[in-house]
């Protein structure tokens, strides 16, 4: 199995890097190359857009690539998704991509486009907390389709999403279709009024009410929100879900952790 | 000239409602009444729905109301604007509706059901520094429809709003027009990489690449980026509206301060 890591979106902090080499080296199933973009920086950016959008192309081109692995979110990766995603070369198929958070700019293209993608941890989760366990299922996932590492309840078909991710790339090109999907959301820095406001906009979609149902995953280091905002996320998304007509399916198990689960997105390729 | 003013957002400070009460008495143009449910507090926000929907709905079916003024933005009257425009009574046309921020949703919704609004100034903003002469700025459109308010290179149709407001609105049943409508945005208080992906989504809209021009109001408070992002805000927005083949018409005269100007939607009936 040889997975190559890119990086749409920011930089790749070097300790990540060595840290998802050292666990690779002591596992011993899978070849981990981790493409020099992934160490550039322009602005906010791994690179400017050209060379982002050049190794991703490189890299989905590549037929001795069997998995794409998104080095961290951030920001970004819908300003080269587009590009990404015209005339398809035919070793962009057979291959899995894999990440999350920003990186579901891609995975909602890449997955409309018909390839295979999951939303699953990042080389850049190494340096959380416990973050050798994220690692870890990822590989897992990537190099094994050990099934432990999906998120437990999931219903095919799935999706996963940032909440954030999901309400900007709606109306884009980037839409996939929801009908059915057994969909979950997640979000992490934002005052509680944001996320009242996002799901007001998602749950608007005559798309996102297809859903099978929505499940919330961790909504992480909620900003100070002047006044307390009354209820909480879970009582946020509920009364939206109640408002648009969507199931609201409970808690996911995703989130910006460790302990963020793989979602394939669809009906999973195990 | 019968102005009310009415929260479907925030609460209204006391002073500030001292404040305008002040000059408004000290003009002697026009009877201003603060609607009671401005300073209910429920939460984030100025009483619950069922409140704040309430005072909307009233004001709106009183014949004797020449303008219903919003007392201030926050956060909120998007979970009540559907509600507030079903059904409407006769008496909700022939006046004239004015806010700005999150008021944005109701101009919006207001604005498609045929309804006379503007975006400008409002009571809050008598707390700003130099807010009287915001004060005075909106009460010279409301009462006197004194050109000289308006933003000084307006061209008709033209619509202004808050660049993440109009985001979360694109997509929901509040989504107005956007066919040759000279489009100014603002926001206050994001990061520029946040900006960077609201206009991302905006001008990845059918409907708002139909403008005649957009043009930028001031994006005020920015938080930082980290890392800096590259380029500022005008950056920013002429990138995306090159990438989407929307005409940038340079810098307009609104924004989260004194100097705001009103912007009738559609062509001004002045």
């Amino acid at each position: 199995m040889r997975i190559v890591v890119v990086a749409p979106s920011c930089t790749l902090k070097r300790e990540a890097a060595d840290a998802v080499q050292a666990i690779v080296d002591e596992r011993g199933d899978c070849e981990l190359v981790i493409h020099p973009q992934c160490f550039l920086s322009d602005g906010h950016f791994a690179g400017p857009d050209e060379a982002r959008l050049a190794a991703l192309r490189e890299v989905m081109g590549d037929p001795s690539v069997e998995a794409v692995w998104f080095a961290r979110g951030g920001y970004g990766s819908n300003r080269i998704a587009e590009a990404a995603l015209a005339d398809l070369p035919d070793a962009a198929g057979g291959k899995l991509y894999m990440g999350y958070s920003d990186a579901g700019f891609l995975l909602a293209g890449l997955h409309k486009a018909g390839l295979d993608v999951a939303w699953g941890p990042m080389p850049q989760d190494a340096l959380r907390p416990d973050g050798d366990i994220s690692i870890h299922r990822a590989l897992n996932w990537l190099v094994l389709r050990d099934r432990s590492a999906l998120e437990p309840q999931l219903q095919t078909p799935a999706m996963a999403f940032n909440l954030t991710v999901l309400s900007s790339l709606l109306g884009t090109s980037l839409e996939p279709d929801f009908t059915g999907i057994d969909l979950m959301i997640e979000d992490l820095s934002e005052q509680l009024y944001r996320i009242d406001r996002t799901m007001f906009h998602v749950a608007a979609s005559e798309n996102v009410r297809k859903v099978s149902r929505l499940r919330l995953g961790r909504v992480s280091d909620i900003l100070p929100n002047d006044p307390e905002f009354a209820g909480d996320e879970t009582a946020i998304v509920k009364h939206w879900c109640a408002r648009s007509g969507i199931a609201f399916g409970g808690r996911a198990d995703i989130g910006h952790d460790a302990h963020n689960r793989v979602v394939p997105f669809g009906t999973a390729k195990s």
